[in-house]
């Protein structure tokens, strides 16, 4: 007989002493929105790893990289304080679990860690869905309580009113404001379409005057505008065909009609 | 390596002292006609929140209001005596669980609470689908005890006689039997293209005299007649497309046919 | 916090002091074949109820019988000795459990139960597909030893060469093979459009053979007239439409092929 | 009440002594590649039995052999060393398990094994589907260490550069990974519409090389004829009737666009 594996295995490499940290959480989602953001964080701001999380509720699955090499995916969170007084911790991963358990569980892992490290804030960074192509596109927003929003809307996002945010990009503020912290997520206006910088960008910008933390999103650019040329053929070649765009998957979603 | 959550936790706020208190659950299901009623009834008595319950098996995401809050899937226990001699528990949710065993440890711990508490009858509040709009909803019934059958056929109910009724407002009932108390469904007649007022204020009127209750359901009128305006719009461009309605996704369901 | 609920909840109301007895399991499935079987020994036998199982991976919802009463999916073991020399256990369930998880454990429940009241064999009642009528239906086999398709065979089974036996009807011989038993299914051959109580009878005749024990199947004769009307209803409307019949579900299926 | 099942329950029959030992693993997948190739080595090889593994989340059933006898899914670990200093571990099972929790307890459970056993590098062997039919179907790798890489690519595989594989036998070598061993995959190119013998037996030719193990694949050889005819005959009817060919489902994957 064997043991059962615990939901989440986490793995400490180090409990970072932070000076007024804030969590950041990206995952891969629509448009992969919120992960481009938290990998921009982790590279930009040179973090350092600080935990890494397991969980057999992941895909069970390995992901191939450019050098061949085979990972099975897994969950990350960094740190650093980028500036003197503002401590950022980023929590990103490969992949999202595949049950609802899997979800709160590693929600409440990380959230716990956090807490622990003297972290009060926590911000998701996910896609808004449109099924459009927009230039600049907006930024939306919900919290977990009034000050959040009223944060929010000082920093020129648009607030949402009704709706859902799902999977962890959504249920990681939820948990955090369960556990007794604040909670908001920043949410990019996005096509669904493509892997968008762009959106990731926007997002960042709102994020960085929200925590008070100057952001370099130059590299994100350059990715957006290769974004853009793809954008362009795709909507050259659906002008051809005459097509309509087919409605994409939605991490956001609208209210119950009635 | 973190724990495994338990399906459900269990916040008590209060262990209410009760007299010849019943259990009114109300979740969200076809046409929101359970919940709609449920929510009336914590609202027009006033009732107080004693329990809440958090669970893995809740979908995972946060739901947006109005203002820019966003909040977990939770259900909730409330209380109060709305006359003397009568005490009435509501539950509701702003989900059903995602899982088999999440509604099955939801219902039993409800359940377990009440019946604590002094309940001995559980009353569910569900959706009975035709995919017709009725201008004056009839509703169903199905009891765990030939007492209950005959209670609701004397406050009118009309009773099921094949079929199954599905979910936490189905599940509920069957749990309490399990745990010898007695249950019963009240089924408001609803076409399940809407939300429902018409079918909740039907639903509460019966369960007012089978509970010996008065309720007052003129909000649930008011809205009742914003749907109405709504089905008659979508009749007249029903007609105009010369369309058949779509077959709406339903809580009750007819018995296998052989 | 409340505790996880077992997965299986076992309820013994008597362990029997048996005589060479043999356990026959019929659970939903195609056409109900072993359902309405299981049932028809119960019945005339008149065997007695020793144990009752409920699950929280049964499907969450009540079924509601002509008298208006309304019950949770259970499980149920019975036991009589129909002859002298004789044991006879009957296993049924209002329904399969809803995951791989819920199926083997109470397969083992029901097993484990059953080899410590001294069964060695077990058999399972179930339906064998063919998508069309047969006024004569064929029992195919299958065993978990030499032994058992030997005694198959001189009762007249058709055997199965390949494929596989899903569910509860297939998995509960398997179990009992893991755990020292041995087992054989016997599936009626059956269109899959129609409870088919001829099909039944077919098996128990079958059955009736291998176990040594006389049954008396003419209720179950006269149920399958009942569905031949039925049959010669569809097939006269389907010879009108011109139509096709569809392919049904199937609770047994060929091999890979290749 | 009864206990719950463990996710894997293992059963030991003999921990081997072992000379270098390295474990090789092909479970069912697209075109039954890497099942046909792990049955291949353990037949010429004439390895023995090591331990089984039993699991809840295999599928629910059992499956039918030619004789009529019926089992339930079940994992088999394999070991001898067909060569002096070379010995082989084969680690294959009837049936994927169908749940992602399942999928990681049982890569846990023989990597555990193997490990305690003196293994340090796992192979597994799987399909790389294209769509297509290809007379001297390539091989394709992964390998969770730059060693790796570099030992597949001297062998002659072809380098995966992106995508994911996915199941079992991707899992493996991330579990493998995990808990401090290499880990390589080695895909063969198929169609993925019947059993490709041809593919299997071009995986195991260049894990020939990779291990240092003479393997006769004449057996294969043959199997593949049979197969070649097959696809020759489906190719005709495909030209008659004018047909595109569907698209298989498929073990490896490639990337996501953007």
């Amino acid at each position: 007989m064997t043991e059962r594996l615990p939901v989440i295995l986490e793995r400490v490499i180090e409990v970072p002493k932070t000076t007024n940290p804030v969590l950041v959480c990206g995952l891969p989602g629509s448009g992969y929105v919120g992960k481009l953001a938290a990998d921009h964080l982790v590279e930009s701001f040179n973090l350092r790893k600080v935990a890494e999380y397991d969980s057999p509720t992941f895909p069970p699955q390995v992901n191939v990289k450019e050098d061949g090499t085979a990972d099975p995916p897994r969950g990350e969170l960094y740190y650093a304080a980028p500036r003197k007084g503002r401590g950022l911790f980023v929590f990103t991963a490969d992949a999202q679990p595949t049950t609802s358990e899997g979800e709160y569980e590693l929600s409440e892992a990380v959230v716990k860690f956090a807490k622990k490290c003297g972290v009060r804030r926590v911000y998701t960074l996910a896609a808004y869905i449109t099924g459009t192509f927009s230039k600049s596109p907006r930024v939306f927003g919900a919290g977990t309580s009034k000050e959040m929003v009223s944060s929010l809307k000082e920093g020129g996002a648009t607030m949402m009113k009704d709706g859902g945010i799902s999977g962890m990009n959504g249920l990681l503020i939820g948990v955090a404001a369960l556990r007794g912290l604040e909670g908001a997520c920043l949410l990019g206006e996005t096509s669904g379409y493509v892997v968008d910088a762009a959106a990731s960008k926007a997002v960042l910008e709102l994020l960085s005057k929200v925590v008070d933390l100057p952001i370099d999103t130059s590299k994100l650019e350059a990715k957006a505008e290769e974004t853009q040329k793809v954008i362009t053929q795709l909507q050259a070649m659906a002008e051809q065909a005459g097509e309509t765009a087919p409605r994409p998957a939605r991490e956001s979603r609208p209210g119950y009609i009635g």
